[in-house]
């Protein structure tokens, strides 16, 4: 689509603004996708005051001439721009929260120039048992609106890997795991680096989980056992499989606590792609779970719409 | 003491060789310390045929003129100069284990001068439920000849720590953690890095011991909840407690795992010193058990001495 065409049919601008990157989207006033854009300036690489100019010059080209304070452009932003140390603090929202909860606690950024609206969602926290999201909210209010009558536990699994509890259309409380940094850390730094080559090995992996879930007291030295497996027999099972273990032990051992705390009736869903959302899978059907797989953009963009909705309707 | 006096008494050499560094000692014929040398060229930091050259280097000075391949001073070593990519391979021992099997498993290398006669001895080795240690099987059989009823648990706290199980004399078989190295790692190079300042916290650590030995499942949940715990309530209790608290949940997942492995009237013990020693010994009276620590000096000597006494006879 041309940019003359994009800027006439323009509706407003969904925004993920995450530590490393972030990614726009051209929206039309039926929440259409008009374009899309991404940029590697995350939270990690903008000083004082750069976050503006960020933004407009990646929806520059989207945008028609005629904008002005009276005839402004809505901008939804979710993610690490709301954070402290982002671009104006949206505080967290509190579980158990509802989706009109995440919208009404939007803050707007005071802007140096006319044209565009920002509205940045505020993350959300839980104080007894602490833990914190941001930008995985928006994630799940979009799951939400398509799944109504949901209840059971959403996972969003990453570098730290987020389950949310969800019911009557209600978030009521969430829990991250380290899993992610924790794997990269152990497979790129410590001793187990050493016997990480190999294909995968799902045989290896699934037994994995299921050891480490019916002995979760174990994983320090299960790790350690990764190594000694190819000394003591160099020749023997384990050789080649190093990190389709190492990731059933950690991958295992956060869904093992899972398991514990699933009610009667309660499902599982998985907002993400490719192998990590594909083994998070193979982990639930070791536990006899089948988990639907919602794509991570499409959950993203559902979030922001409900929130612009919200927010352009008050 | 006088060059010329030490080799005037000097009955044997004592080497501990690990990865990072290396131990010697001077012993009279009494096995009697009569100095003590060490260096950093551990096994990491040595090239081919390099070892001979560094230990004639470091015990120059001690040994006296006459030597020749009749009249050589013994040498043991233990650790990792018995490692495939050591000095010379000395296999694994397998468990269950008595001293007598270590020292007769000692393997001597080709030297290129005369005037010293090397024994290595070798690691040890598990292969149901695989494990490995080098070194530290020298420091359990001087444990054993100063405790000959001893029953239980002796533990060597460290970036691999390991657990031995010992009764009638014998090792029957251990456990390694990777709790030093997880961390080091989390604390210097994963997000956790940033809630690591304060001082100790006696309370706090032992909070983190009762709850991950409860709630073993939970442990890479808790980990981000030192990071959440900061973020939510910067001035809560968490504050300043981010090093012990995460300390207390590594170690103890390993305690909490050899609690559930501890029989009826069985003893624990501690190799080691200094602040880890300390650690693991606050860690085990949460559990109500009191802990000898043992100097692992006279661990590592008193299991060098047993195997020369073994090697000279024979």
């Amino acid at each position: 689509m041309s940019q003359t065409d994009i800027a006439s049919r323009l509706g407003w601008v969904a925004v993920d603004w995450g530590t490393s990157n972030l990614r726009l989207w051209a929206m039309d006033a039926d929440d259409g996708i008009l374009a899309r854009a991404e940029s590697d300036l995350g939270l990690n690489k903008i000083n004082d005051g750069g976050f503006e100019t960020v933004l407009r010059d990646l929806v520059a080209g989207w945008l028609p001439d005629t904008l002005s304070d009276d005839n402004s452009i809505s901008v939804i932003v979710c993610g690490m721009a709301g954070a402290k140390q982002g671009w104006c603090e949206a505080p967290y929202a509190t579980v158990p929260a509802r989706p009109e909860t995440l919208a009404a606690g939007a803050v707007k950024p005071v802007l140096k120039q006319a044209g565009l609206d920002v509205h940045i969602l505020p993350g959300l926290c839980q104080v007894d048992d602490p833990d914190v999201m941001r930008g995985e909210e928006t994630q799940l209010v979009g799951f939400m609106a398509d799944h109504p009558d949901f209840a059971g536990w959403v996972c969003l699994p990453g570098t730290h890997s987020k389950w949310a509890r969800i019911a009557n259309g209600t978030i009521s409380g969430f829990r991250t795991y380290m899993s992610g940094e924790v794997f990269a850390l152990l497979s790129q730094q410590s001793i187990l680096r050493h016997s990480m080559q190999g294909a995968d090995d799902a045989a290896a992996f699934e037994n994995a989980i299921r050891h480490i879930s019916v002995k979760p007291k174990e994983l320090l030295h299960c790790l350690f056992g990764i190594r000694a497996g190819g000394l003591v027999s160099p020749d023997g099972q384990q050789a080649g499989a190093g990190a389709a273990i190492l990731s059933g032990y950690v991958i295992g051992s956060e869904i093992a606590d899972i398991m514990a705390r699933l009610g009667r009736d309660e499902s599982i869903a998985l907002i993400g792609a490719g192998k990590l959302a594909s083994l998070y899978r193979q982990a639930l059907h070791v536990h006899d779970f089948d988990a639907e797989i919602i794509d991570a953009e499409s959950a993203t963009l559902g979030g922001l719409r409900r929130a612009h909705a919200a927010l352009t309707k008050s």
